[in-house]
Formats: C-alpha cells, structure tokens, sequence
C-alpha cells in the first residue's frame, strides 16, 4: 500500500483529493453506531484520504491509481447505512460519490440516474413526470440512490413491491471493474445480484437504471390500537387488501409511540400499539371503510388534523428511523432484523413478543415477498451484552425466525450467513487484488469459515494506529 | 302490469322508446348462449319495449313510470354478460343505458363516469392524463363500464388489483331507486357491496368513481410449454413476482391454442401449453430474466414479432374470450368458474385436470386476493348433457374447489348460493315492488330455497308467450 503515491498520482490528475483529518474522519463513518457491537470493533476506522470523483472517468482513474499502488477502496454515499456497509477497515481511499448526482433521463416507468443522488432529490425529479421511485429507505431525505442499492435490501414501498433484489425492482447498474486496466460493464438480469447489495466489495456502481411508478399525494397515518396484536392483525389484514394502495404498514409495539415518538407522544397513551401507514389518496375511501371495521383509532392522517406540530413524513417513523429515534432517546437501545416470513408471520410475531417483550419490543414492517404479505421485525433491543444479544438471537432462529445480524459488518453475517458464490466469483473477476472494501466478504478472505462465532477480520486497521 | 301506458308516459316525456320486435328482440339478449342450460331456459325471453335514457333524470322517468304501472326493468349496457345478466325474464322494459357514457371527471388516482361508457373508451379517455382504468373484461372493446361493474366481478388487471369487490376497486356509485319517488343515492364504503354485482335487481348505477392506475403500453406476450403443469408453475410463480408489473396472466391446457386460436395455431404444436401475459414495458428485463430460467418458449411477443397475422390484443384470448373463441369453433363447448383458493390452488388445479382432461381442458386465470396469488379456472367443458355438467361440478366441490355457475341466472347460484342479506335488504328499501330485474335474486322469492337443483323462476316468460 503506497498511499502517498496514490494521492500524488490523483492529485495530479485534478481528482478532488481531501486530506483534512476532521474532514477525512468524518467521511470514514457511517451509522454502525446503532449497534453497541459495531461500536465497539470499527469506532476507530479511519482513511488516509477521500477522493471526490465527479464522473466516471475520473472513478476509472482513481480505480486504476489505487489498484497500481495497492490501495483499499471503500466507496460511500452519504452513510447512512446501519451495517458498517462504508466503513474502511483497512483504511486507504474512500470513494466519496455524493458529486456524481445527474438524473439522466426519465422515461414513463424508469429512470436512469448517476449513483451520488439523494433519494429525495431523485423524486423531485421524477415527480415533475408525474413519476416517483417505487421504493426508498427512512433516510429519503439524506441517503443516496447508490447506497441504497448497493447496501439496501428494500424499504418504504416494499409492502407494495418487495425487495430491491426481486425481478423488476432493479433494471441496469453500470460497474467499474478495479484492475490494472478498469473494465466499465453493463449489468442486467440474473448478473444483477453479483453486485446489487454488495456493499461496493466486487465494482463501482456509476449509473442506475431502475423502475418508477406513478407520483401520488400519499397520505400519511397513524392509528392507535389498545393492543399489540389487534395492531399487527390489522397491518397484515390491511396489506393483503390487493385493491389498496399502500406504500407504508407499520407496527409498533407499547410503549414504542409514547416513549420515543416525541411529538406523536401527547396523542397516544403509554399502553398504545401504534401503525404508522402511508396511503395513495384514492385508495383513502377504502382505507376508511376498512379502519371503521376495526378497533383502530386515527389519532393523525396529514390531510386532516389538528395537531399543533406536525409529526414530518410518517415514513420517518418506520425502518430505521425507529431505532434512531429510540437511541436518541435512550442509548442503550439497539436492534434486530427478523424475517417472521410469509407462512403464518403474524403468529410468529406475536409468539417472539410474548417470550421476549418488554427486553425486546415488536417493530415490524409488513411487506411483500413471492407474492405473499410478509412480516419483518426491526425490533428495538434494551442492550445488556454482546452474550445476551447473541442468545436473543439464537432464540429467533431456534424459533423459526430468519435473522440478518445488523451486529456484524460482513456481507454474509448480515445476510444469509453463507457464501454467495455469484458475488464471489464476480469479485475474482472484477477485484483480482481484493481492494474494495476489504474485510466486507468472508468467503474471500476465510472461504472455510465456520460462523460460529462473530467473524474478526484480521486486516481490520488496529485501534492503536488510528488514535 | 301495463305495458302501453308505461310506453305511453314515456313517449309522452320525451324517453327515446323502441317498439320495433327485431331490435327490442337483439337488445333482450346479452351472451347467456355460452351456456346450453340457460340457452334452453331463456333464450326465448323478449322485453315488451325498450326505453334508452340519455341523462339521470330520464333515468329517474323510467323507472318512476314503471312504477306506476308495474312494469319490470331489467338493466343492459351492452350486454357481454354470460349468467344471463341483462335477460329480460318477465318482459317488460329494458333499460338501454348506452347513450349515458360521459367521462364527467378524471383526477390522479380516479374517474367519474357515467355507466354506458364503453371500457375502451373509457380507457382512451383515462389515456389522454397517462392513466389506465384498473380492471377490464375480455370484452373491453365492447362492454361498458356500468355492466362491469354490476355484473362482472374482475377481469384483466385482477392479477394486480384483486377483485372488483376487494376494497379500493370501486369507489363510489350513484344509484337510483326504483319507487314511486326515486331516490338517488350516493353509495360509498361497504354499502358498495349492495349494489355492486347485482345485476341491477336493487338500483340503477348512473355514476360510477372507480380508482385509476399509470397506462402503459402493455406488451402482450405467448408462451408456450410441453407440458400443462410446466405452464401452470410458471405463471404462478412469474404472478409472485412482486417486482413485476402484469396485468394479465393465463394458462391453456393443449390443445386449446392449436384447435382454438386461429392465428396463434400456426406457431404451436397440439401438445403445447399456452400462456398469454401482458408485462409493462419497464418489466421486460425483469420478466426476460425469469423467463430464461424456465423452459418457456416465447412464441409471440407485440413489441417484437414477425408474425404475418397479429394476434390482436392477448387479453382478448384469456378470460371470457378463452370461452368465445372455442365456441365459435366447437358450438359443443361450454365452461365452469372455478376457484382453486390461495392454498395450495396450483396442486388442485394440476389435481383437477388429472382427473378430468380432455373432457374438460384447464383455461386459468392467475390472480390476486386477500393478498395472495389465487388461481381460477374457466374451464372448458366438452357440453354432453346437463346431468354430466352437474356431476362434473358437484367433483370439483368434493374436491374443494369453488364453482361460480354459469350454468344459472340468478346472483346466488351463480355466486356462493347463499343469500347475501345486504342485497336483499337494499332491494327491500330500493324496490319495494320487486321490479328490477326480476327472478335473478332468489333470495327475494324464495327465501328458502334449498339449492339441491337449478332454480326455476315461477314468472319467466313462458316460452310459447314469446313465440
């Protein structure tokens, strides 16, 4: 690793080089922070520089600047991502993309657009065809497209159309390789999932081809239920209504909304579950018809209520924002992802509650998977250990709930704890030397690993060097 | 009942009133003739007159007229409807609603239209705001909005939207009442299920607000399988692709494309299995990809063929037209509505047509409800004798699969043979005198019926009055 040469040889060719140490601190960091565990293994990862691309030829030339002088690359977004997903661990480069941000162009039904634009801005520029993404992360209004693609799984508008790695959610990525010479690929089809959610550790997204779907004026909800299961019933109930619009069905458990919901806290009791919707205006009519049927109370829908201060976007409750909200509030919460699945999740659900309620509260987002209404768990967890939180989760998983370790900064501890060959064979492909984002795929680095315990990369840059 | 003085009051105010036989004669019939039992029960029916209102408030006339002198009003718009919706069982006056067709208002999200406007040009109409109507039948091009809306139950689109009767498929409905005072109602929320799907036999439709989606300009697909059961897996799992928008999914059993589908024959062999699909242009990636997976052969795709003769529209191969196309060809051939559920309906469809093919050939529509991705059947039977019918559907009970019988006119029978007491109740408040659409809600003569056999309504017509 030459890292002086490399940035000698970027600067010169006019690559926006940052060196600022506070600069460059805070460019190493993401939101692994959400897990005390995180926190704790890579608090004190830090690059040696960021470069600043603002097209791809100039990702091509820091690519192939890096690769000759061996230098790790990580690439980032903004970093928001929650899984340690930008941060690098072996230090060198980090490839900041939030410059490369055009909508290129728009078409009824797609989008083509460059990696660094924000979700938000994405829709305003959609929104003018009277067009809108078809799904985002909670963090809409700060996170990137890249980012959500390359280190998202799904989000506000999974309930309506799955998740990022379904056929149709994802139509293009264009990569750039990092070898000698960087190869720029074309990816489609089945070749999607080799780099889609991969963290950047096997090439460099440079423009996104993804679908849309039409703009509506959605309207945001929360509805009170006396308990957490007539709350749950109601959001998998809702969902199934194929006939309805939805692009939000959130459920939290008490005392989720009265604790950590600052300004929803004066409408709700302690005692309250509380669903959180995002609802398409016409399909409001049907809403109401099926919300009269039940015991739910609307304490709040944005096209009509009287509260003094307004709650912001409904879909900055659900996802992650309801851990971040929660940790603001009390520091010693972290949290799960739990696949309850699609056969009987509701039952599943409630049964994890009952065993493990009120140490871990129910936050569970309804979406859709093969065809089917889902439910997921970020459940919000009172953290005590690192022991503890691993028996909570053995517990899941000997209870027949999938888990996706938000604790661990792999690829494959956070997925599916297994080698995703089709991801490691493209990185022999497109990443020879093994420099991008180093330490994020087990199966490159220990192909035999046993994930019996938490995987400790041994490259992870030593807490002494970076203090 | 008196007829001429109902003929008389309505001349007298201006109604446009037809008295010629051959035309009241076409306009008393719609397309029952797909079933030999209800075509040797009813084909003889002939109203006395029909009266063709172009606004509500001759709507209004009509039916307060009729009242007056008990005159039965049977609703039509253009008659596409195959239980014998639109048959004028005790004579008397056809309401003719065609000439009432104005699209009055199209929103985001929603259309205002009137009952007779056709589909297609409804459709057009939705186009010009880069909207489509939700659902269709076969007989888009000639059917009207109003018909479908009270006499059909889902269509094209149903794989994506559910069915019209889930809630957010209708919105609202204006509804006139047949009493010495007609009221108009604006029906909205559950009070929908009264009087959508009751053929007219508790109100006249003459407003319709129904939700709208983006347009797109579908692709309409074929392909083909060596195998039914190939066919059949694929289609239900391509349906479970959440990320995949269809608006149209259907198998055909072989030999039904070769023998029944004149332009499509060339391109297949006897033992193909067919399926037609209709995919937006910006999930063709997405369904490439998962159509190379399969061992489905694309035969014919619109946006990219060299076929001499076009198919036409695919949708005009699937749903009611399944049934059409091989009439014309097999005059011996009818066909059941069977639901094969959400649970496992791709193991009794496959179960179902073991037991019974050739005689009677699967044709499935893949749809969505409660969530889930259900499976029908509106298969075609090889007609022999109206005892083999009942046999044939009684086995597909036994076997725990739903029949909608074609084979009858009245709402129960053709639905789940039971009294549904909302209708009823409305027709007590909305036609006290029982004259709309007489003897197609049985619940309303014969409450007590036992369904062990056809039901037989003791005032239709009788076939010598006609002659």
């Amino acid at each position: 690793m030459n890292i002086q040469a490399a940035i000698d040889a970027l600067t010169e060719k006019g690559i926006d080089i940052d060196l600022n140490p506070a600069s460059v601190k805070s460019k190493s960091r993401d939101f692994f922070w959400y897990s005390p565990v995180l926190k704790d293994r890579i608090d004190h990862v830090v690059a040696d520089f960021v470069a600043t691309p603002t097209s791809e030829a100039q990702v091509i030339e820091v690519l192939a600047t890096c690769y000759a002088h061996d230098v790790p690359v990580t690439t980032r977004g903004t970093g928001t991502g929650n899984y340690g997903q930008a941060m690098p661990l072996a230090g060198g480069c980090v490839l900041h993309l939030h410059k490369m941000n055009a909508v290129k162009d728009i078409q009824p039904g797609r989008v083509v657009v460059e990696p660094g634009c924000l979700l938000k801005d994405l829709d305003a520029a959609c929104n003018e065809t009277g067009q809108e993404i078809r799904m985002y992360s909670s963090t809409w209004a700060t996170a990137t497209i890249g980012g959500f693609i390359a280190g998202g799984s799904g989000g506000v508008g999974s309930v309506r159309w799955g998740s990022l790695r379904d056929p149709g959610n994802i139509i293009r990525l264009r990569v750039v390789t990092m070898e000698e010479t960087p190869r720029v690929l074309e990816i489609t089809g089945d070749d999607l999932h080799r780099v889609s959610h991969a963290y950047g550790t096997n090439g460099i997204i440079t423009e996104i081809e993804i679908p849309l779907a039409a703009a509506y004026d959605w309207v945001g909800i929360f509805v009170a239920f006396d308990s957490y299961e007539a709350a749950l019933d109601y959001s998998y109930d809702l969902a199934s209504c194929d006939g309805l619009l939805l692009k939000l069905v959130t459920v939290f458990e008490a005392p989720i909304a009265k604790d950590y919901f600052q300004r929803v806290a004066p409408h709700v009791e302690a005692s309250d579950a509380l669903v959180a919707l995002m609802v398409a205006p016409h399909s409001m009519p049907g809403w109401e018809t099926f919300t009269e049927a039940t015991e739910g109370r609307v304490i709040y829908r944005s096209d009509d209520n009287d509260w003094a201060k307004t709650p912001g976007h409904v879909f900055e409750y659900g996802w992650n924002h309801t851990t971040l909200r929660a940790l603001k509030v009390d520091p010693s919460i972290t949290y799960l992802q739990i696949a309850y699945g699609t056969e009987d999740p509701v039952a599943l659900a409630k049964k994890m509650r009952d065993l493990l309620s009120p140490e871990i509260l129910q936050h569970n987002e309804i979406t859709r998977q093969n065809g089917k209404v889902a439910v997921g768990g970020l459940t919000l967890v009172k953290f005590t250990s690192e022991e503890r939180l691993d028996e909570i989760i053995a517990l899941h998983e000997a209870n027949g709930a999938m888990n996706f370790n938000p604790h661990r900064y792999t690829l494959e501890e956070g997925g599916r704890q297994s080698v995703d060959q089709r991801q490691l064979d493209f990185k022999r492909e497109a990443d020879p030397k093994g420099l991008l984002n180093p330490g994020k795929m087990i199966a490159w680095d220990d192909p035999n690993w046993s994930y019996d315990r938490m995987y400790a990369w041994p490259g992870l840059q030593p807490k002494t060097a970076a203090e």
